[in-house]
Parts: C-alpha cells; structure tokens; sequence
C-alpha cells in the first residue's frame, strides 16, 4: 500500500493523513474531489497495518475487500451518493453483516456467517457507508471480560467494553465511525476510556434487528465517533427528531446545567471526582447555570431494578445457546438462563414496571435543563485487558431511555482520557447533541487531555 | 407418496392417520416404535399434497428435504432425542430459518436466504423438531392484506393473519404445530378463526431474536396447536415457568372466572355475544363462580395508545426497507416511517408510559381470578381473503402482555368457528395452560363446534 505518501490538506494549516479525517470531513474530500474513496480506504487499511498489532480492534477485516468496495463506490457517480457515501464505518462483531461473518465472540458462533445485513447495517449500506469489518467485543457483549484488543493510549490498559474494537478504532484513528450497543454502559464507557465522542441515542430510536439481543428492554444500539457533528450525521441517516427542532444558534452562555453525582457517586475515583467538579466549573466559567441536583427518593432501587431486568432478560435470549452449547456459553450466562439468583417473576416484574414508572420522571426533571452532566466512569480505564471496566454509572441511563452523549475532554492521574456524559430527556436527541457540541468545543480546550495520534 | 396406505390405531377405537396426531400423541407412537418420522412425514406431505390447491398454506415447502430430515432424525437412538423429535413444525415466514428463504412475504426479500436460524428456531431444532416449512404471512406480519391463504373450513373465508399459513396449516392437519406472532392479533385471532388453540406468551418470555421486528414492546412470539397439551409441550421446551408451579388437580368447579366485554364490546358481533354468553354460562353449569366485571377507567385510552405504540415504533423498524426500496413496501408501512400521522414523540411516550403503567393493573385484577374470559374475535372469519379481520380485542392483551389462549368451542351464525379468550396476570403461563386445557375440554363438548378434517 502506498497511502502513506497521500496527504491532503486538513482543516488547519497542518497537513493530515486522510485517515485522521471525521467523517464530516472526509465526505468534503469526496465531494470537492480531493480524495477518492479508494484512497481514503487505503490511508486507513495503512493506519491500520501500522497499528493492529498494538491496539487489535479487529474481529475480521479482509483489506482486499475492503478496496474493491472502495472502488465500487468510486464509481457511483456524485449525484447518486448517499450522505455518507464512503465514509468508513467499523462494525461491533454482534451486528449481522451479510458479507462478513458475525462471531459474538462466541466459540459457539465460531466462523459464523449468516447471509443477511442487520438493520441498522443495510440503512447505512444504502446511505453510501463502506463497511470496513467487524470489531472486537465481549462474548454477546454481555461479560466483562476482555477481548484481545488495547487501549490505543496505553497498551496496558483496557479500552473498555462490551463495544472495545468500535471505540478503539475509532480512537486509534483507524475507523471515523464505529457501531456499538450498550446494555449496562458499553457504549458510554468505552467512549470516556478511550476520550471519543460516544452517543446512546433514546432506547428503541433505531433497530436493533439483526443484533445479539442481551436485554430487550435495555440493549440500545451506539455511536462512537471523534467529533459531535459526525453524530448529527448519523442521526440524519437513522432518523432521529426531536419534536421540536434543536436551536442553530446554542450558546453554553445563559444555558441551564444540572450536575447530577447520582446514588452511585461513592464509586466515583479521583479522576472522575475531579473531572465532574471541573467540568461544572468550566461551564460556570462560560456563563452557564449550573447547580447540583439529586434524585427524588423514588430512585433509590434503579441499580437493583436494573440488575434484576438485565439478569431476567437474559433467561430468553441466552436459551438457545444454552441448550444447544451450555458448555461453550460464559458461566454467568448459563446462571442467568438457569436463574441461578432466584429471582422471582414477581421480582422481575416488579424491577420492570417500576423503571417504566421512572422514565417520565426523568424525563420531567432532566427537561428543566439543558443537560443533566454526570459522570460517565469510575475513573481512567484500568490496567489489565480482562477486566473492561464498571458501568454503574451508565446503567442507569441505560435503564431509563434517554440519550446520552459521552463528552470527552478531561484526564486521570495516569494522563488517560476522562469523558463525562450529556443526559436529555428520551426523544430529545437532536437537542441533546447540539448542547454536545458546544460543550465538548469548550471541555476540549479547556478539560486537559488532547486528542493523540499515536505511532 | 404411499403413505396413503399407512394408519395407525388412534386414542380412541377409531383409525387414525399420522397426520391426524397432535404432537403429544406423535411422540408416543414414536416412542413405543409404531411409527417411524418418515412415515409420519410422508403422511403429513400427503395429507399437504391433498389439500394445497385449496388451503395454500405455505410459503416454500421442499418435500424432498423434509424426508431428508425425517430419515436423518430416525438415525438419531431414541435415547439421544429431544422432548420434540420428530415433531413437525410450521415456521411464520417472518422468522429466520438457516436452511429454507424468508421473504416476509414482501417484494424486497424475495429469494432472500438468510443462512441463520431465529432463536427460537435453534431451540425447537436442538429439541429434535422437524422445521417442516414456512408458511404465509402478511406483509412483515404488519398488514391486515391477506396472503393466497383460505380457510381450511370454508376456501371463501380468510384464515385470519397475519400468521395466516401457520394457523391454516394446524387446522387442517398438514402440522400438529405452527409458529406464529403477534403485534395486535396475529396469534389469538387466526386460532379463533381455524377452530384450534393458540398461545401467547408473556412478552418477552421467548426470545425474538431473528424474527421481523414490527414494534418491539407488542411482537409476541405465538403458537398454535389442536391440544392444550401440546401447548405445555413447547412451553416445556421454552423454559416458561410461573413463580408457583400450575396445579395438577384443577377443576372448573369451584374455580373464578371473570367475563370481561372489554371498551371494545360495540365491534362484536353476534358469533362472539352468544359465544360469550354460552361460554359463561357453561362454566357456571359446571359449578365455576363467574363475574362479568369492567376494566376501570384508566384503561379507557388503551385502544387509542396501543395504536400510537405500533405506529410509532413501526418508524425505526421499516427504516431500512424504506430507504432502500420504499416502492415495494406497503403504503401504510411507507406512512408510519414517515410519522404521516404527526405523532409526537410527546404523545408516543405518553402512549408508551401509560401503557406501561396499566400492566401492574391487569395482573392485580387478573390474579382474583383463575382466569379472564373474553372475546377472541368480533366475529366468525369474513368471507373474503383480503382483509384478515379486527384485531380489536386481541390488541388489548398484546400490549398488556399477559398470556392469552385461544380456546376453541363455538361457532358462528354460518357455522365457522368462534373461539374464546383465557387471560391470565404476566408469567402465570403455565397455570394458564392448565386452566386452558380444563375450560377447552368443556367447550370442545359443549360449545357447540367440532374439530372437522376435510377431504
């Protein structure tokens, strides 16, 4: 491969690689005719040759086909492109793809290739995206115990997960765009791990056909990408509207913010702990209002709520691969189908019907703001690839519906990114990532921890 | 095919044909030797091949690959089988099938051949099920136009849908079981209509993992059969379990019932009111203690939420087909991706939450009572097959996700069959069934219609 010698000219005065492009940006690229897809595709399978062996993101990735998509969707004349038409797109290994295999991590799926795209595959098919490969997750991104892959800020340590190749590729700059899920927080987490853009949209806003089911009433399909306006991009693709318009003219001055720590806040470590006081300093700093709020009471069993929905709606959808594969399956998975825990369906349906009761509740409170800002980790990822981290500050949102956008910006004692999340109430999406953007302008300038571009 | 010319001694004094079994009667046969699954498969394509040209049942049906699997089955020692080896199963061709096309009967998937099995596919076959073919449906199960499909007891009426083929297939003995689903009425409806059972499930008790997503929170996967019995089969093989274990000495004397007309009582007509009332009055000459009670006032906008919750979530479900092929998809479909109707998502999520908040409700006044009996249909099946008739009783239960079974009995002014509904709180399944096959035995010798096997 030869991408190395093509540079184009970036935003700045800087050079750049095609590969470091946003989507955004690359999609100007192909229309003023700058760069071609096939070299766009070729600066990022060069990206990826130089770092696969560090990061290794990658569940399945076949580079000759790669180009020859790349070429096929050169040939597609301007007029009948797609709004994102060539732009790369990595593939959490849960979605069904149906050029490519789709594994779960799974011995039981070992070299699985069903023929059929998912839905959320086939719409960004048809929008122009090349499907690039599928990336590494946690086995049916239900454990937390590691893939193979790194943190592309620090070998050592964990990218998070379930959605760890998604976010690290597209941290590493080897993807724009990735596609995760998020159950308990594996979207939003590997997001704040790896200090990108990591956006949860409402529950149900977008088809989950076509994916590993974990929790229906929980499972949400996720975004990562390296700059807010990469999201409003995607959430053009996938339909997604507010009942009213998000404003053009957002300014962080006069806006309204709630600092919420939540009933999980003694989990906080260091980094999170300074991260959220300086994130509420900063938007002070720029003419925000911004106060502290706590949950009404009526909150108190969300973690036990949530844990038991998760837990009981696994029973079904682990089934199958429980009875035909009990032994390949994770321990925890074959307890959950088992209902190792005992746990009534009274309990379960107690659990279920009271977050429903929740998510108006939410919703009433986190619209008298802006954005409700919260952390989105314990801390920096940990060291250590078996473990990809705690979601208990993520699961809540997750529980309740709203979308929540992971805004990087800030970093730990070990000089490893520290996200925090933007919480809106559910169907506020469009709104929410306007707020997003201006927010992570100002946390990028002033949070402490750069964007990096290892080698 | 000369399986013409084999019979097997019946229950009762009578000779039976193997086609004529239910599941529960089949295993026996298989069990004690006196049947092999070839023989009974050869005897189901017969009685197929007998009565195609006139029910149209299926959508594909390959002959020879169900003998295929039939001799392969035989091979298998009977200590290695599963709870349903052998037992023929007819598959909503909605639902992924790794070995046979699904086409949703919709111009977009046609040939299609996803090569993966729907979760709930992967479980039947692991417990020795002979996936036998895949039967009609309307458009994406969404539409209320009829597939070719005629019911078994009258070829001018509609078998009712959309689980159209899988309903008729059981009817008229071409399969002991069919695999169906349910948004509004698609199960409880076409069981009524073909004169056999079917069941609901609890939402979410089965996994729907590769099967076409409508609305996330009403899909049900639904099942038919012509026993109770073999209702507790495949409820066995799906793991559903009540927090109590269903009584083994239930009797309707003594037992509480509650007839509930429902906000929807004005649609029905003369078939379903004499049906209620016989059926009523039935269970009260048996010694049952019988009720009519109403659902409170908060139920009153059920009809007009559940409406919103299936159009609305209808918008990301059909995205994909919309952007890619908007011209074959249903005019309706085509409308709800386009919110036609102006829904807010204020409105959806009022929809949503107020739902939500009435299942604790239902399970609370369901669970003073053995059961709830209540209408299944407005009426007997109409003549005609374009339009697969109301839903509107059926769609009550679908978004309250309580278990509902068909319990068929009666019959209408032109002497169709009318079924009635039995519901029960979430998860009570099991003790449903139970009180199912209890009520259905009374019915089936005194409702009034009679199982009918036409030539």
């Amino acid at each position: 491969m030869d991408a190395d010698s093509f540079r184009v000219r970036g935003l700045g005065s800087e050079e750049m690689e095609p590969y470091q492009l946003t989507a955004t940006q690359v999609l100007e690229k192909f229309k003023d005719g700058s760069l071609t897809i096939e070299q766009y595709a070729r600066s990022l399978l060069a990206r990826i040759e130089k770092r696969d062996d560090a990061v290794k993101a990658w569940a399945y990735l076949n580079p000759e086909y790669v180009i020859q998509q790349a070429k096929e969707l050169d040939a597609v004349p301007l007029e009948k492109r797609g709004p994102l038409h060539g732009v790369a797109v990595a593939v959490k290994d849960i979605m069904y793809t149906k050029d490519m295999p789709t594994e779960h991590n799974s011995p039981i799926y070992k070299g699985d290739e069903p023929k059929v795209d998912a839905s959320a595959i086939m719409t960004l098919r048809h929008a122009g995206a090349l499907i690039l490969g599928k990336t590494t997750t946690t086995e049916f991104a239900s454990t937390t115990a590691g893939p193979k892959t790194s943190n592309p800020h620090d070998a050592t340590r964990t990218p998070g997960g379930s959605s760890s190749g998604s976010a690290a590729a597209v941290a590493d700059f080897q993807a724009p765009i990735g596609l995760g899920t998020q159950t308990g927080g594996s979207t939003i987490r590997p997001g704040s791990f790896n200090g990108i853009y990591a956006f949860k949209p409402t529950w149900n806003a977008i088809s989950r056909e076509g994916l590993k089911v974990y929790s229906l009433i929980l499972d949400t399909i996720g975004f990562f990408a390296r700059s807010a306006e990469d999201l409003q991009l995607l959430s053009d693709i996938f339909l997604l509207e507010d009942d009213v318009p998000p404003p053009t003219n957002f300014s962080v001055k006069g806006a309204k913010f709630a600092v919420l720590k939540t009933m999980v806040w003694p989990s906080a470590g260091p980094g999170t702990i300074a991260a959220l006081e300086a994130g509420a300093r900063i938007l002070k700093e720029h003419g925000a209002h911004v106060e502290e709020i706590e949950l009404p009471p009526s909150f108190d069993k969300m973690p036990e709520w949530r844990h038991i929905v998760m837990q009981t709606e696994a029973r079904p959808s682990f089934l199958a691969e429980y009875r035909v594969a009990k032994d390949k399956l994770a321990p925890f998975l074959v307890d959950h189908v088992e209902n190792g825990q005992k746990i009534s369906r009274a309990a379960q349906l107690e659990a279920l019907d009271g977050i429903a009761r929740l998510r108006p509740e939410i919703d009433e409170i986190a619209g008298r703001y802006d954005a409700i800002l919260t952390p989105s980790v314990v801390d920096e990822a940990p060291v250590g690839l078996d473990f990809t981290g705690d979601a208990v500050f993520n699961a809540i949102w997750t529980a309740l519906h709203t979308p929540v956008v992971n805004i990087p910006g800030f970093k730990g004692e070990n000089g490893m990114p520290i996200g925090l999340s933007l919480v809106a109430p559910r169907y506020h999406d469009r709104r929410l990532l306007v707020v997003s953007e201006a927010v992570g302008n100002i946390f990028k300038s002033e949070g402490g921890w750069k964007k990096q571009i290892h080698d």
